[in-house]
């Protein structure tokens, strides 16, 4: 079974980079099972959840991982990724601190993500 | 399938109650196989999970849970559940903001704690 830190990390270290430069290539990771809850708003499916990121309202987004963490998810060789970190949105100069969970299920030699849940952690 | 959102509500309620009143209860919550990740340490099966938390070096924590989220978890009826809040120790004034993630495994009538990962979001 693959190691769940050596996933996780090379899976959230794509997945912010590919977030920050082009967002419509996150597609690829997701299925048509895939959820994502954005602020507890929710999404189904690879082509509403990259309609959501896509469209979110700012130019430029820089993501900077604090923690991510890795368990395995259970019998069906899942892997949970948590992840909290700060992200800097256009010209702001204050990040913004986010929590994000991500559920990964095995496809071949690769992971999509089953469950991706998104919160902004101020704003409270 | 029992609603994700109705479970979640009522595990979340139950756990925060529990561990603010009396953390060893916590154990039914667990099994073997269970793991938890507090602050990037590792913690696997009820009993080590449960010598963690009644371990932790305070008197009186209040938990006050911000948001809290809810998703199937995959084919296994399993429920992934996301937190974000606040939690206060001893006398301190200053909340200290966390997230937590739980995955919960039914069994019979109810479910378990699978996953568990807690981080502290300010301390970055």
């Amino acid at each position: 079974m693959a190691d769940p830190n050596v996933v996780a990390r090379q899976f959230v270290d794509y997945y912010y980079q590919t977030f920050d430069t082009n967002r419509g290539n996150l597609t690829g990771l997701y299925r048509d099972m895939s959820m994502l809850t954005f602020e507890g708003q929710q999404f189904a499916g690879a082509k509403n959840i990259v309609e959501k990121l896509t469209g979110l309202p700012f130019q430029r987004v820089v993501h900077k991982v604090s923690t991510c963490d890795a368990q395995p998810g259970g019998p069906q060789q899942s892997i949970l990724v948590t992840v909290t970190g700060q992200l800097l949105i256009d010209e702001e100069t204050q990040p913004q601190f986010f929590s994000q969970t991500f559920h990964l299920y095995p496809e071949g030699n690769s992971f999509f993500v089953y469950n991706d849940v998104f919160r902004l952690v101020l704003g409270m």
